[in-house]
């Protein structure tokens, strides 16, 4: 079965080249694009409620959302006082660059300081895709065992940031932060990794000073 | 662009097909095949090391564990004294009714009573893909949500059983399990729900109980 193959490579070169002109696109108008990856549940529509609001005085944010189905996630955004705009991907488990590109021309925002993609809930197809973003942040929480970035390996070796959530349960569970560091280190080295808890505030000021360093930073190279 | 659409129509039917015989060997075989189904860290494994340990007295079990990369799992089965066969996917994210009747004859094991197909952890894509299995078993870890049924309405729709595990972390987290029900029923009415915890033993007899009477009703069919 060589056409399934032929056909993957091509749709990933498609990918790429959509990708490559939405960088153009962000890095022309100073916009940070984080490609926010984890398992369903993981938190990370929680984390970014919590993140445009901190941000709501200070630097503009956006979030595109995707889901196979429901509007519930922007809603939840919106709530929190963000602008957001879910896309409905349909059966596909993973956004793609065309699916980004899409949304934002339907979005009623204009590109912000810093647009979330907040992916899908699936730790393996959203690794393979260009989003055009800046790094991707992939969402570890404790719950879901620090043996995962062993068994999808591509996500945490991909990630420059990795964000262990739900810290708050570490007294509820057998999950070692040190393995989970050796494990996400295996594979990447130069990882920033953070721990976290949206019950009690554990890492999310450093999450927030990550993020406006790298914002700064994206700036910086504009002028 | 059709290709891939007339692409993903071939690969269902040429799965489909596939599946239909395995689905002939295991009814000649009486052995009753359960798929498995979740998210990264629902506890998936922990449940089949439970329940192998369960049966070993009184029926063969074995378990064709699907992941894109690590033998782990099937050593953590095979530690609980069950017969386990890893299949690793490669970059796929889900299990489909080829590499199920690879793994079957790579793995050094007979068809048992109870089959269980451990597919790759991910509530999207496995959803689509017929193993020959009687019925999948989808897992909703109480650390996810109550509303992920709703936002991942295909695999709720399609497994006859529904697993919410870790129920012994209701305390801690704001988890509804009527709502979690109530979402199930809206998209599977006829669904069999059990709320499970490996750490308290919370609904493992009835999950067990179930198990026996749908084997032994698939031995009655066979007779």
């Amino acid at each position: 079965m060589s056409e399934p193959i032929e056909v993957r490579r091509r749709l990933h070169e498609e990918n790429d080249r959509r990708a490559a002109q939405l960088r153009e696109q962000f890095n022309a108008a100073g916009t940070l694009v984080v490609d926010m990856v984890s398992s369903p549940g993981s938190g990370k529509t929680t984390l970014l409620e919590l993140t445009v609001d901190y941000f709501a005085d200070s630097l503009s944010t956006a979030v595109l959302v995707g889901d196979v189905a429901t509007e519930r996630d922007a809603q939840r955004i919106r709530e929190a006082g963000g602008p957001a705009h879910q896309i409905i991907t349909g059966g596909a488990c993973h956004l793609d660059a065309h699916l980004v590109a899409d949304g934002l021309e339907s979005a009623d925002f204009d590109l912000p300081d810093i647009l979330f993609l907040e992916n899908v809930g699936n730790l393996v197809c959203p690794a393979s895709y260009d989003l055009g973003e800046d790094f991707k942040a992939v969402l570890l929480s404790v719950p879901e065992g620090d043996d995962k970035p062993l068994k999808f390996p591509a996500i945490f070796s991909r990630a420059a940031v990795c964000l262990i959530t739900k810290s708050d349960l570490l007294p509820h569970l057998p999950f070692s932060p040190e393995d989970a560091v050796r494990h996400v280190n295996l594979l990447n080295p130069d990882s920033v990794i953070l721990q976290m808890s949206a019950m009690n505030g554990d890492g999310f000021e450093e999450w927030c000073n990550l993020l406006e360093r790298e914002h700064q930073a994206k700036r910086a190279a504009l002028v």
